[in-house]
C-alpha cells in the first residue's frame, strides 16, 4: 500500500475476497491451520540450528494493569512453605492431602483468569469473534454457549499444537524508530521493507508474528489502555497480503488490531475478518524483544515456532507461552 | 532391580547419594533443566522427520472428577454467540468492550483452576515440595509465601520452554499388558525391558514419559480416586538410574508416584526426592494414548519433545499442553 | 387437597388465576415483598418476646457436595496466621497491604460460589427464572444478561432487606414423622394440620417458612443428589393457597420444589409459577431445625424474621443468613 | 479528648488497660458480642416504631475501585435470558441442569469476592488480625491457616446474628461539616457533640455506626485509595471510651480505622486493639448516607440493628447486608 488506506467498503469486500469458508470442507474448525502440512513442520524444525529457545510471551502476573476489560489474573496459595514449624501446622502433602509424613510439605494454588483482552499473551479460536451472526465457515454463533463454552470451532481443534516456521517481521526496526506509535497500522509496505532488510519471505504455512516495539514501549512508559491510548497492530489492508502469502497464524506485540480503528463497521477488522472471513489464528499480546534481540544477533529471523494452546474443553482461545527455536 | 525392593533407610539414602545441590550453583533454580545444551536441542529438532504432531495432554473440561483435592476446574463464559438477534442484546466486542458495530460480536470466558493434583495435565516447578524444610538447593521453604507465591524457584524459571529429546517407555507393552495396576511401581528392570523392546536408550537431557496405560484404563474403567484406589507410576527405585542417566524430566500418564507408597517417611518419594533433591521437572497426569499409538505405527519412540510453562509469575508449577514432534 | 392432585393442566391454569403481573404496577419489581407493610414490619418486631436469636441457614463451606450442579463453594486463603515466626515472612496487614508494623499481621480470603442450586442457602431475586419467555411482570428475559446479569428484578430490589413477620409450619412434626420422604409435595391439608397444631395462622405478609425435616435427613444419612433421590417440597397444589393468604416470601429446608415432579411442562412448577406469575421469593436450602426445636421449647411459631440478601449488582439472588428473633 | 492526642506508648498501653481476654471464659470466641443480651434484644426491637428497614450497605459491583488490594468482586452468568429463541439454545433448568421443558429457563450466575479490604461493606471476625503473635483471648495465629481458614475465631462464631440497638453517630453533622477529610480521626469529644446534639446515650450492647459522611464524598468525587488520600475514621483514642460504654460492636462509612495513622508500631490500631484486645467487632465500609437522612427525618438515631454474617466455615470474616429498622 503506497499511498491511500483501503476505504471501508473495500475493507468489506474482503469478507468475499478472502474468505476461506468451505475451502477445507463444510466441517473444518483449523482454518488456515490447514497450511501447515507435516513438510512444514519437517522444514521448521530444521532451522534449528544454534538450539536457543526464547519465550514469546509476557509474564503472566496477578496484577491489575490499564486496558484490563475484567478482573486482572488471580493467583491464591492453597498451601506454602511458611510457618512449617508452627505448633499448629497442617502437614500438606504436594497432592493436596494431609501428609503421612512431618518432614514433607507441599505449596500449591489457585490460578484464574480472563486471557481474552490486552494483557495475557493468548491464541484466539476460531469461535471467539461472529460478523452478522456466523462463525468461520457459517456455523451459528449459538454453538458457543454458557452451558458448554464454544462447542465447535474450539480452541481444542489446535489441540496437538501449532508447530511451524515462525518469521519475526521487526517493522519498528525497519522503519528505524524505538517503537511505532499507537494508531500506526502496519501495511504490506512496511512488511515487505522488513523481510527485505531481513532477507526472508513469508511464505505458505509461516507462523507471522509482528514487532511493533510495543514490548519497549511497554517497559519503558508503563502499560496503557489501548481503548483510550490506542495501539499499533496489524493494518486491515494487510490481509489480502498474508492470504496471497498463505500465513498460518499472526500474532503481534501489541493486542493485533491496530487501535483507534477507522473501519467502525467492523469495529476490529483483522479480528472479524482474519478469524471469521479466514479462519487465520491471531495471538495478542506477545513479547518480542527477546526475540528480536536474539534475531538481530544472528542475523536471522526465522525459527521454529511452537504454540501449544491448553486443551480447554470449549475454550474460545487459551493463555500461551509460545516459543522460537534458533 | 531383580528382587527386592529398597528398603526406606535406602531411599532416605537417596537424600544424600542422588543430591544436585551446589552442582550448578548455589542460586541455581534450574536443576535437571541444566542437563538440555543447545546441542541437545539442536539434536532432538533433527528427529522431527515425519513432521507429526501429538499432543501429550488430557483434556482440561470443566468438570468434577474423583480425586480432585480441590475444586475442579472452572470456565465461565462472559458473553456468548447465544442471543444475538434479541432486541436487548449488548452488542459484545471481542475485546471484551462495547462493540460500535451491531455486526460485531465476540465470546470469551474466565477459566480457573488448581492445576496441581490427579487430573489436570501440568509440570512441577521447584518450589512445589519441601523435604525437611528446604526446598532444592537448599532454600528455605518461606520464600513461598501467600502473598508473592513462589519468590524463589518458580515455573518461570523454565520460562523459555523445555525443548529436548522425548523417549516414551512404553512399559505397558513391554511387560505385555494393557495398563499396570494401581499400586504398581515401575523400577530399572522395566525400564530396561522396554529401552530393550523399542531400541531406544535414556541418556542425558532427556525427557522421559513412563506410560503405564493408565490412559486406557481411565477411559475403560473411569477415572477412579488415587488417594482411594491407588495408581501406578514411577517407583523410588527409578530415581539412581535416571539420576546416571541424566534426565532431565520425567512425566507419567497417571500422577508420577506409585501409590500406595511403601515409605511413610518420604509419602510421595519420587516427588520429594525428585524434586528437592535432584532438582528434576516432573509432569504429572500426561495422556500418552495417541503418541504411544503414533510411536508403534512409526517404529519410533523418540521424538521432538516441547512443554512451555505458562509464564506465571510466582507460580509452582503451570498446567501445560506438552507435544511429541515426530 | 383431599384428594387428587390438580393436574397439569389445572398447574398450567395457574399462570393465568395466581397472576400478580400489573397489581403494584407495569414497573415493579418487588412482587409479593409489597404485601410488607410499615404496619406488618412494626407487628412482626413486637413479636420479640425473648430476644433469642436463632440463624435459618446451613453452614456455607467450601466442600464439595452430592447435587451440585457447578463447582463447590470455594475459599481460598491471601494470607494467613501461620509462619509470623519465619525469618523471610512478610509482614501482612489487616487491609492486605505490607505492614509498617512487625507486631501487626492478619488473614484475609478470597470466597466464591454459585449459590443456587442444592446446597447454599439463598434467596431467589425475580429474574431468576423464565417462562415462555417472560420473567415476572412481563419483562423480557435479555435484560438478564452476561455483560450486566439482571439489569431488571435484580436482587438489589430488596436491597433494604425483609423483614417481617416469620411463621415456621413443621410439618414434619405434623405428620408425625422425622422427616418427609423424597418425593413428598407438602399441600393445603398439610400446611393447615400444622397451623392447627401450632396454634398460628399464615397471614398477608409473612414469610412461611417450610420444615420437611430435611435438615435431620441430611445429617443423618448425609446429602443426597435431588435430582437422582428427589427431595421433599412444596407442592403446586400450595400455591392458591399461599396467594389467597398473601404470603410474601417463602423458604423450605430443602430446596423448596418438590422432585421428581409430576407436572413436566413447568419442570421446577413453584419456581416458574411462584417467581414467575406470582413475584413472589423463595429462600432454598434453608436449615430449620435450630428453629424448629426453638419453636417447640417456647410454644411459638411465630417470630421476628430478617433476611438481608447482599446487595448485589444485577443479581439473580444472593446467600443469605435468614434470622428468626424469639 | 479536648486537647491532645495520646502518645503512642498510651495506646499501646490499652493493649493491657482494655483487655477482655478471659472476661467470657479462656475458649471465649464473641467477644463484645456477649454484651447483646437477649434483654438488649427485646429493647432494641421495641425500637421498631415506623417500620421502616434502610440498608447500611455499599452496593456490590464487580467493579475495580481504587484502594483494591486484591482483585475486584466478580460475577460470571453461569445462564441468562439472551436468545431463548436460538435454534442450538440449551434449556437451562433454573437449579443448573438441562429442562426438561422448552418453556422453562432460568439464569444464574458466579460470584467472587475478597471482602476483606476497602471497597465490600463487611465484618471482620476475631480472626482476622494479630498482635504479637496473639488472636483475640490469646490464641496461636497458626490456627488460622491456609487449609482450614479459621480454626477457631471464625465468624461462624455469630451465626445467629447480630441484633441489638444501633446508634448511628453523625459525627460530621454534630461538626456541621458535608464530610470528614481524609485523615480526621473521630475522638470521644465528637462522640459526645453528636450523643448531645442527637439526644441519644450509647450504652452497653449497642452497635455504634459513625457516620463521617465518607459516603457523600465518595459519591460526590468518587472513590479514592485510602492507601494514598487517606481516609476518615475512628481515632485510637476513642477506645477507652467503647470499653467503657460497652459497644457491642463498632461500624463507619469508611474502613474503620483514620488513615494515614499517628500509631507506626500499631499500624491500624482501631483494628489491632478492637479487634484482638477487646474482641471488638467491626464492620467496614458501610453506607450511612439513606440511614442518616431517615433518622434525621424521623429526628431519632436509634434502631433495630440487624447483621447476619454469612455462616462461612472458617471465615476470617464476611460480605454483609446490615439493616436498621426504624
Amino acid at each position: 500500500m503506497t499511498g491511500r488506506s483501503p476505504t471501508e467498503a473495500e475493507v468489506l469486500g474482503y469478507v468475499e475476497s478472502l474468505s476461506n469458508w468451505g475451502r477445507w470442507g463444510p466441517e473444518d474448525q483449523l482454518g488456515t491451520l490447514n497450511l501447515i502440512t507435516p513438510a512444514v513442520r519437517r522444514k521448521a524444525a530444521s532451522l534449528v540450528r544454534h538450539g536457543a529457545t526464547v519465550s514469546l510471551a509476557r509474564e503472566l502476573a496477578p496484577v491489575a494493569e490499564p486496558g484490563d476489560a475484567f478482573a486482572p489474573p488471580q493467583r491464591y496459595m492453597l498451601f506454602t512453605g511458611e510457618g512449617l514449624a508452627d505448633e499448629h501446622r497442617v502437614r500438606q502433602h504436594p497432592a493436596g492431602r494431609e501428609s503421612d509424613s512431618a518432614r514433607v510439605h507441599g505449596a500449591s494454588e489457585y490460578i484464574g483468569m480472563v486471557f481474552h483482552g490486552f494483557n495475557v499473551t493468548h491464541v484466539d479460536a476460531l469461535s471467539h469473534v461472529f460478523w452478522d451472526r456466523r462463525m468461520y465457515n457459517g456455523k451459528p454463533p449459538e454453538l458457543v454457549n454458557s452451558l458448554f463454552g464454544a462447542s465447535s470451532h474450539a480452541v481444542t481443534a489446535a489441540g496437538d499444537g501449532i508447530v511451524t516456521r515462525g518469521v519475526l517481521l521487526d517493522v519498528a526496526a525497519a522503519r528505524g524508530v524505538e517503537w511505532l506509535e499507537p494508531g500506526t497500522g502496519v501495511t504490506p509496505v512496511d512488511l515487505e521493507l522488513a523481510e527485505s532488510r531481513q532477507g526472508v519471505q513469508v511464505r505458505e504455512g509461516d507462523a507471522v508474528l509482528l514487532r511493533t516495539g510495543h514490548g519497549l514501549s511497554r517497559a519503558r512508559l508503563g502499560p496503557q489502555d489501548p481503548n483510550v491510548h490506542g495501539q499499533p497492530g496489524w493494518h486491515p489492508a494487510a490481509l489480502p497480503w498474508l492470504h496471497e502469502r498463505g500465513a498460518a497464524l499472526i500474532g503481534c506485540d501489541a493486542g493485533v488490531d491496530v487501535l483507534p480503528c477507522d473501519y467502525p463497521a467492523l469495529s476490529m477488522p483483522v479480528h472479524v475478518i482474519g478469524i471469521v472471513t479466514m479462519g487465520l489464528w491471531l495471538v495478542d499480546n506477545l513479547d518480542l524483544e527477546a526475540a528480536a534481540s536474539t534475531a538481530e544477533r544472528m542475523r536471522r529471523w526465522e525459527f521454529l515456532f511452537t504454540l501449544a494452546p491448553l486443551r480447554l474443553t470449549g475454550g474460545t482461545g487459551s493463555p500461551a507461552n509460545p516459543l522460537a527455536v534458533f
